[in-house]
């Protein structure tokens, strides 16, 4: 049996960017000030973490005006859920693997 | 509240970490063969995810001889089992956060 670690995605495991797409199946869409504010990161590790998901083609990123003021809307995409649930998959046959075994 | 991948370590978090870890749990020591080929890295890979943990204080590297062969065995530390309990409980509190909503 391969190890269940060897199927994480690690376009999606890294943390923070698990916490963009967790944030993202809630939402389905998040201001970028929102995710920086939520995970608190900076402005410049966000958008480099952004940058990782939308080549991956995992989020949409949209630059839009809402009263005159600037918005960064992202927006999962469907085979962004698809990899975030491909994860919590691979996270839950690593705790059914620890399950059969003491800890401590 | 808190997002709970705040509370994540990245030390522990990464991919390949988490599979160490994951197997010293369950087995408290292994060799640096094992590891390599449960988890499908390479010697220079695996070195360098060790050193990591090493440097965290979360396992020891013991170099030895048995019958003359050459072995590295791997061996966590209390606080590497620690580092790790506290990674579970920060994935099940994503977990136990996401059933609150559903996905897709």
């Amino acid at each position: 049996m391969t190890h269940p670690t060897l199927s994480l995605d690690e376009v999606v495991h890294q943390r923070v960017r698990l916490g963009i797409l967790s944030i993202l199946a809630e939402e389905q869409q998040a201001d970028f000030s929102y995710l920086r504010t939520t995970l608190g990161l900076t402005d410049g590790n966000l958008s480099g973490h952004l940058r990782v998901l939308e080549d991956a083609g995992y989020v949409r990123i949209a630059k839009l005006f809402e009263n005159r003021r600037p918005r960064t809307r992202v927006t999962r995409t469907a085979s962004g859920l698809e990899a975030f649930d491909a994860e919590l998959a691979a996270l839950q046959k690593l705790f059914a693997r620890l399950d059969f075994v003491e800890l401590g």
